[in-house]
């Protein structure tokens, strides 16, 4: 059986591996167009801020033995060609047409089963000046390494990052420093626009200004324009010019379909090469993975292209068995995404509220904060996190968290249950492991489940600090009451205009203070208080209470700005 | 309505609290016989170790505030009685007898329904010198206080500790340093024999010998004898005399269960209060929840006895709102456990190996080793992960987890996936968040998952390490065939009679030095290239190949003992 894999980074690496545990004799044969072979290409925001100090760090197996054509044909019994591009697929024939790059000498190579890693390329927006130097991606270690030299050599001090996805993020975080002013421009009113909903946004924009990025939102770049050595030395956007030393541009990934369309292979609707299950592409001779194809989404059934590593080594392996006739399914995907930056860890699974809505679910949302671990622990750190669900059973959407704490633990049990369609009440019941330094007795995960359920049945009602706003800014009178302790208050007293200021602890005998006549929110650090302190006042018979979801955690990300 | 919580630790305030925010009206009184509220116990050997410095970071607010009597009479409108104890149930005319325990004075209080938050006791051995002076439990904050005041007053360089449970194996690492040597008496064979399998328990093991504590295993206490002052001085075991200076009773807690039993209340097998999934007595108009109550498991469906802060917490809500007509039903446990000892993250979800067998179960489990995040990330550790699964669906029984790494976050996972009735195969699809700082592309529970399923399904074959020394120790002729790279051999040569070295690269050209006439046992770090290369040497021919399971990652705690 002869298999030839198309892209030797991720997908045919892992295919290649797994086919050949399953079979001793298969002829694999990978080709890639680069030089450079199963790479982590999530690493290169970690190089760039020297977190990795060698970039074949991110080319060596955990035991330290590069991954290099000797390692696929040793380890693997897979033969390599690198600096070999394909060019044409001869389905009727089963052959494919490759070329070395350098030498452009061609050679037609039999297949039984062909894979496509063919991978993705970056998006460069149609604007004047991007081939200008000292414009880079960061899509390939020499991108990652270019850059690197680049900002060492010339001690760069200004940079402009073009986008604020995954990438335009961790390298803004990877470049800031004390010594390098990043400015970033993204065309959207918020930052991490595929990843966050508008409000879980706000608290990473925040501390991104907080760490002295000078963030430029609703900002479209209209042109990069260069030196008389033709190298990039000023943006010029939508608010106006500014001035920089380099740019790297991080507007996306599309997927890298040529071969496949010019072979007559299905191009789904979002661009990136279709395929069933089985990861199997309309001629069931040939499988398609990684960033170059299409996945389907667990909650709304939809094809979707979210590129990501984990998913395309799940991938490979699944093409792998189907090959050999185990009967693999691919299964579909909620979007798993997270990332480290600015000291925040920040991820999203299942859909966002905007996009939740957007497809006419009815949606309720929470939006808690608490502790990672106890507070008498020494290394604790807030997280917040953004559940969605169905309004009338409950089911979970999605969720968002974004925190200086261990917010991924909870994606991932997010993540899990969703997998498993959980509603919120389930969450309610979820047995994590709690000991202090992992969690507090009532984790902050479980804290969002009862919140978001209290919410949907009534028990209680939150307002979301963009509503507070939005309220107050029409006009309208509100009080906003402060329940924190005193010495809270100093530390970070309020300056939105009516604010009352009564500790939980006094108010059940001050509760005749509180204004009757405006909607009360009330306000604490992390949420909790304010609950309770709207339970207490309900049970005094006001109805028109709210508690100000997420606190100030959630809250101070948006009154800074005031 | 008049809600009586009698105990006011844990499962008291959080029935308050929840009740409160429910009801404005109810008359709510918390009954607790010591003096101290609402505290984290689970934080008093943290105390010990010096992470937290002050005594009463454990019963504050994360906001501050002290849990004491005003905090609940202000914050939740509850009125506490302290240093008063329940005496005396009447259930016809629903009152309580209860006496101020320093003044002797009786009062008889009406409720109109009861919550028995009574906890637990620490379960003594009926041993000569239980009493003697230094014998210590560290079951209330007194007893952590008295402790430490203790082994700091008289700098006190032996101290014994009676059991391996969670409290014993927290207190050895409190206590252990440099300074103070710890020894450790367990009567079972294995530290943690509650929590994990004999297995995952040698890695613990390991790791507290590295770290300089005398483990005794199979060592039962015989009697704790004194010096002329009638302080302990020496322990009496099985294996011999230990001179000590003090010593820690962690034998385990049993429920505090005697005025429930007075009163008629029915007791479950496990000791504990038999409990209805509402958390009601068979009074109902009584309910219990917390270190007095049984729980039920999530998998066995039988009754268990599983005292934890966290569940606590839950029953209270659970409580709480069936206390309301609110149709609160608490689920079933898993029995997740976690503790943070000698830098190792360890724990436990569902059944372990040697209870899933002892009930019957056709049990297929795997051993697995890998790293929390990638290895060119700054900040990696090893997680070794044991999962237990029904061999004909491959549904999960249980997990367990070890290591340096963080394995905390995959037992949250594994607790959630339990929840939903996960199979092994459903493990492999989870969509779980992957950057560099948090996971591998393949994450290490994946791979675990992975494993079993190719064992289960005969894909590959694994073999323990204690199988493999137990047919060593038989006489078997064996053959190790070590395929790490030779520096790795270099630092850490295996000493075991009959390993043959060949690093994975060179095997598929050495492969026929391997010996065929014996069972040959592929081994490496972690145990993924023993995998590669048991597959590459069966594609070659040999039928007769195994992989050892988790690498030495997991072989090193036993082969330290050859």
């Amino acid at each position: 059986m002869k298999v030839i894999m198309i892209g030797g980074v991720v997908v045919g690496p892992k295919v290649s591996a797994r086919l050949r545990r399953l079979n001793s004799d298969a002829e694999i044969t990978i080709i890639e167009k680069g030089t450079l072979l199963s790479y982590g290409a999530c690493g290169l925001p970690l190089y760039v801020a020297n977190l990795v100090p060698q970039l074949d760090g991110l080319m060596k197996t955990s035991y330290g033995v590069l991954r290099d054509t000797d390692f696929f044909q040793s380890q693997k019994n897979a033969k390599v060609l690198t600096q070999t591009e394909a060019i044409k697929i001869d389905r009727v024939n089963k052959k494919v047409l490759v070329r070395h790059v350098v030498t452009g000498v061609e050679e037609t190579l039999d297949y039984d089963y062909l894979v496509l890693g063919t991978g993705a390329i970056p998006s460069i927006p149609p604007i004047p000046g991007v081939n200008l130097g000292q414009v880079f991606t960061l899509h390939r270690p020499q991108d990652a390494q270019a850059l690197k030299e680049f900002i060492k050599a010339k001690k760069v001090k200004h940079v402009t990052v073009m986008g604020s996805g995954l990438i335009g993020i961790e390298t803004a975080d990877a470049l800031s420093s004390p010594r390098l002013k990043v400015a970033l421009c993204e065309a959207e009113s918020q930052v991490l626009p595929k990843l966050l909903d508008a409000d879980m946004a706000q608290l990473v924009e925040r501390q991104m200004k907080l760490q002295g990025v000078d963030i430029r939102l609703s900002c479209r770049v209209k042109a990069l324009e260069g030196d008389a050595d033709g190298n990039v030395c000023r943006v010029q956007t939508e608010q106006g010019v500014i001035e920089t030393e380099a740019v790297v541009i991080a507007t996306g990934v599309r997927p890298e379909v040529g071969l496949a369309r010019e072979a007559g292979l299905t191009i789904g609707i979002t661009g990136a090469i279709q395929v069933d299950e089985h990861l199997m592409t309309n001629d069931p001779f040939i499988y398609a993975g990684g960033d170059c194809a299409e996945q389907r989404h667990l909650i709304t059934g939809e094809p979707v292209y979210i590129p990501l590593a984990s998913t395309a080594n799940k991938q490979g392996r699944v093409i792998a068995d189907h090959i050999m006739g185990i009967s693999a399914r691919y299964a579909p995907v909620e979007g798993t995404s997270v990332l480290q930056a600015f000291e925040l860890n920040i991820g999203r699974t299942g859909l966002g509220e905007a996009e939740a809505r957007k497809r006419g679910y009815n949606v309720v949302t929470s939006v808690s904060s608490g502790l990672d671990s106890t507070h008498y622990y020494p290394m604790h750190a807030n997280i917040t996190i953004k559940l969605i669900a169905e309004k009338e059973d409950g089911r979970l959407l999605g969720a968002q968290v974004c925190g200086l704490g261990d917010g991924v633990k909870r994606l991932d049990v997010l993540a899990t249950a969703l997998k498993f369609g959980a509603k919120v009440a389930d969450l309610i019941d979820l047995d994590l492991a709690y000991a202090p330094p992992f969690a507090t007795a009532i984790d902050v995960l479980i804290h969002a489940a009862t919140t978001l359920e209290n919410m949907r049945l009534g028990v209680a009602q939150g307002i979301t600090v963009e509503a507070f706003l939005n309220r107050l800014q029409a006009g309208e009178k509100l009080c906003l009451l402060d329940v924190r302790e005193p010495d809270e208050v100093a530390a970070n007293p309020l300056s939105i205009e009516g604010t009352k200021v009564i500790a939980l602890g006094e108010l059940r005998e001050r509760w005749e203070e509180v204004p009757k006549d405006s909607l009360v929110v009330t306000v604490c650090g992390l949420g909790i208080r304010g609950y309770d302190a709207a339970c207490m006042l309900k049970g005094k018979g006001m109805n028109q209470v709210v508690f100000l979801q997420g606190g100030l955690s959630v809250a101070n990300a948006y009154f800074d700005k005031i």
